[in-house]
Order: C-alpha cells, then structure tokens, then sequence
C-alpha cells in the first residue's frame, strides 16, 4: 500500500470513521487533491480496509464553458475506471450573469455545497468528504487573518463537522491535516493517473490565488515550514474555541451522537463530564474509565448498548442519541 | 492641544493610570515614536491634565559606535530642552562579541528592560512607559504567527503588564493600541523637533526589519488597513486568553491591586465575581454596582476605603490588596 494510502487509513481511524456498511459521497473537481483521495480510497476497498460504498460526485459550475464540461466528463471516466458510482450536478447557465464578480467565488461554493448536500441525502450518506489540504488550510487562513478573524475565523476549516446546521451528514476533510498539495500531485502520478487543472487556480484576481502565488512564497522566505506552521496555529485556536465552547456550555437534556462526534477528545470529555454532573447532580464515582466507555459507546457500529455508572445509572444509546437512565428514580416511579 | 496629545489623554484614562504624586519613566531611543511620547506628556503636564514626574530613561545598547552615542547625548539635549529628568544607561562593550548574531536582538532587549526595572526601581517609579506603535504590534503578532503560536503568542504585547514576574512596577504601553508610526513621525515634525533614525531598522538581516519593509507592504495589497486589522486580531486573542484565565483561575486568599489593574474590564468583573462567589459561598445579591463600587476601589488614588457588600460583608483595600471581610464571622469569633 502507498504511503500516502497508508496516512490516509490512520487519519480515517483518528476520526473515528465508520469502516463498514455506508454510503459515502467523495467531493471530486477532477484536481490532484480530490483525485488522490478518490484513488486512495479505492486501494483501501481493494485492500478490504474499508468496505464502504463510495460515490464520486462532481459539480460542474458551467463557468469555463469547455473546460468545465471536459471536467465533469473526465471525473465520470475516471469513476467508471475505479468501478465507483458517479453522480453528477451542473450549475444553471444563467449563475455566472446573475452573480456579480466580486462574490463569484462564494456564490459558486454555496451552490456545490448545496449539491453535495442533496446527493448526500438521495444516497442516504454518513458523509461527504472534500479532499482539502493542509495548503487549503494555511490558504484559508490568511485569508480569514487578512480579513480581519476573531478565534473563530482564524480557526479556518474544521477536519470535521455537520454538513450544515440542520442536517445529520457529516462534512470530511481526510486530508486537511496532513496531506500536502505536492503529496497529492505525486501521488496521483506514481499511479499513472491524471489529473486537471483549473485555469482559475491560476487567476489572480481572485484573494485565495494570490495568497497562494505571492503571499505563501514570501512568508516561506522566513519559514520555510510556513504551510504546516498556520495549519497548526489554526488547529490550535480550533481547539482554545472549542474548549471555550466545553467551558461555558451546560450540557442537558439528550445528547445527539453526531454532534459529539465532531469534537475533539478535550472538548468531548468536558462535555460527557458536564452532562453526567447536570444529570447525576455531582460526579462521585465517576472516573476516566467512565468516559471512555462512553466514548466507545458513541463510536461504535452497534446500536442499542450501555454504559453503566456508579450508583446504578445507565447511558444509554438509541436512536442516535445519549440518554441518561436513573433506575433508582424508574423503580421509584413504578412503586407510586 | 494636539490631536495627538487628546488621543494619549484619553488612553490613560481608558488604562486608568494616576494622574498625579507619581515618578513615571519614559523608555526613550530618540526615535520618532519615543520622542513624540515625550513631547505629548509634556504638553499633558503644562496642561496641568498629568502633575506626574516623568524621567527620561535612554539605554545605549553600543552597538552602532558614533551613532550610538549621537543618540544618547540627542536624548539627553532634548530631556534639558523639555525641562525632563534625564538617566542613561550603557551596554558593557564586551556585549556585542558575547552575543551571538542571531539572538543579539533578543540579549539587547533583556539588558534594555533590565536597565529599565533598575530605573524604575531606583526612582519608586509607578511604571515604565514604552512608546510601541499599532505598527510595531503587527509587526510582533506576524513575526509570532511565522514562528508558530498559539492565542496566547498571538496576542502579541500588552498595553499593561508587570514589568516582570516579581516587580509591582508596570511596563505600559499607552500608544500601542491606537497610535500609528506615520502620527509619531507627523506629530514631531509638526512641533518642529528633530528624532534619531536607527540604522539597524534599516539592515534587512533583522526580520522585523523584512515584516516591515517586505511582508507588511504586500499584505497591504489585499488590505490597506491591515496594521489596524493584526493589531485589532492580537487584541481579540489576548481578551480571548484571558478570558479562559479567568475562567479557569479559582481566586482565593486576597487580590493583589497591581494584578487586578492589569486585566480587561471583563477579565476584572469575573476575576472579582469568583473571588466574591468564593468567600461568601454564593453570589446572591451581589449585583453589578457592587462590583463597579469595587472596580473604582481599585483604581481610586486614596486607600483604606472599603466596599459593603448585601450580607454585611466588606472588601477593603489596603497595603496594595483587597481583602474580604465577613463581620458576622469576626462578630462570632469574639463571642468565642
């Protein structure tokens, strides 16, 4: 298995991503990055690492007229290759009249995002994964520091999260944390498979361009480890944001299983700890083995299992959520 | 007055120093921005606005030979001409061939704030003003992102803090948060004073030198107002690590006064709503005037004054503290 095979099925366990029975959707341009990961992806079912089912979904934005239409056609072959199912979306003619050039850019992403979204639900999806890499996130973060970002912003992009507020599909960037562009470009030909390349990565009239053709040489001038340097820095406010999120946020109620699943093991634990002391009134008894069954109880494939507490209380998991049982209050119940 | 001596007027008052009966070393290099603080103070003390004594502190690190000197008798000239006390300061010779290139900034600055604690030391000086611009935070914050840092890096300086672990003397930065290098500059040359310029912020092989003269002018293509926007990014950070600081910290025992003074407004409030919640077991009753009526506490210029808080108890403040108080506790004890 390839290297970056390899780091991919490490990242894909450090996430806790499901290794069986599901449908995923793969985000692919046609690019080096989306590319890799499709192939990756592929050498791990071949390898009977994953026995995931994988849809390549494309969008074509229509906004370089042949170029675009020689994308979509490309990434179609490309699945029917890899023997992966392809779903395609194409972007109304009219969009690129309709949105005026200065957010051109943001309009287009809401629109793949949307698509993603509804493919996503039509194939009953875990998830969606968008091959970024840690340049993207580096990319994105100067961006957000040029525009002016609290924690938050400068927090760039999460390696995981809810495709959107109110949806339960998980949004997937495998590669966010350790995969290089020139990884992904390297990868793609030591397979002997090719890739395309977008005329607009290379316009820089658009911010992001820039950043990556002016900026990033510049500040790579000083370290040259630039690229991993604001990746990390951007992990770390992540982490300051969520942990501050953990600290002030009271947990009740039930606990729904994919917004716990997002966080990190800091902030997952504070937040188990909070619920238990919300709904046990102290954490007596309560111990590290405690919260890692929890945890293993959230990350596991079955459904319908158990934790049980000092004290005779039980969480329990059903229907996607955490519910917290007192059975000395139930039995106290069925005797009135 | 000056639209610039207005501007420091009303960041003193924001950083709520005294305004009279106190020794105040000013740091001053004879560069534009430490002579323009200077001058300001002065117009602040005709005014009759500061009855402070100011000192005019120089360091000559003996670095640049001539130059060195030049700048040390310019600072010293110009403290007669504005009828300021006048102490230098001198760089063992032996220094420049101890210090290795690479961190002889680095042991240049320890021996500057060294000479600087003794001044202040020697003169009972409440604090030590440095005339650090907006400009000079951008700068920090991005050589501290290009080194790697997390929030607390990033906040880059401070515009209050001790001037060390052990000292009670403040290091204060009264231009930092709102003064920018071009208004120093204009400012001096509008009250027709002469200020040194430094050859080594000239000498590229410094990479604030290269953050200045390369990075920052091409992030000012894709933001003009970037210094305002890194420095206002390096504020949110240090609000925000302070925030968790005081969200972590249990205060117990009694509350050093030169502590409290340099904290946010909303560092301040929780810091004191813990301690209070601590001492008394609960909060209730205590409402906002109480803890405004202890913030003024803490910055009036008289001492011995007390705060009465809804249960009788008291906050007073003497001998540089705060100290609780419960008279029903202190009645109960002398019934024993």
């Amino acid at each position: 298995m390839h290297k970056f095979t390899r780091n991919l099925l490490t990242e894909w366990r450090k996430l806790k991503l499901p290794f069986e029975n599901e449908n995923i959707i793969v985000a692919v341009s046609g690019g080096a990055d989306s590319v890799s990961l499709l192939l990756a992806l592929c050498e791990l079912r071949e390898a009977k690492k994953l026995k995931l089912n994988f849809i390549a979904a494309h969008f074509n934005h229509n906004l370089r007229g042949a170029e675009s239409e020689r994308d979509a056609e490309f990434v179609e072959d490309l699945a029917k290759k890899l023997e992966i199912e392809f779903f395609g979306g194409i972007q109304n003619p009219q969009f690129k009249i309709q949105s005026r050039k200065d957010n051109l850019e943001q309009a287009a992403r809401i629109a793949r995002y949307g698509f993603l979204l509804n493919t996503a639900e039509r194939f009953k999806a875990y998830g969606v994964l968008t091959a970024h890499t840690i340049n993207d996130q580096a990319e994105t973060f100067l961006l957000n520091l040029i525009r002016g970002s609290g924690a938050a912003g400068l927090g760039a992009m999460k390696t995981i999260r809810k495709l959107n507020e109110n949806s339960e599909i998980l949004l997937i960037r495998p590669l966010l944390s350790w995969a290089k562009r020139i990884e992904t470009e390297n990868f793609a030909r030591e397979k002997n498979i090719e890739f395309r390349t977008d005329s607009m990565n290379e316009d820089e009239k658009f911010s992001r361009v820039r950043v990556r053709k002016t900026l990033l040489p510049l500040l790579a001038k000083f370290n040259p480890k630039i690229v991993e340097t604001l990746a990390k820095t951007a992990a770390l406010l992540q982490n300051d944001a969520e942990r501050q999120a953990a600290d002030s946020g009271q947990q009740t109620g039930n606990l729904i299983l994919k917004d716990l699943k997002v966080l990190s093991k800091t902030a997952l634990y504070k937040t188990l700890r909070r619920w238990l002391e919300y709904n046990r009134d102290n954490l007596r008894r309560v111990d590290l083995k405690h919260i890692e069954a929890i945890e293993r109880l959230i990350f596991s494939r079955k459904s319908g299992r158990k934790v049980e507490l000092p004290g005779g209380e039980t969480v329990i998991k059903k229907e996607g959520k955490l519910f917290f049982e007192d059975i000395k209050v139930e039995k106290s119940r069925l005797g009135n």
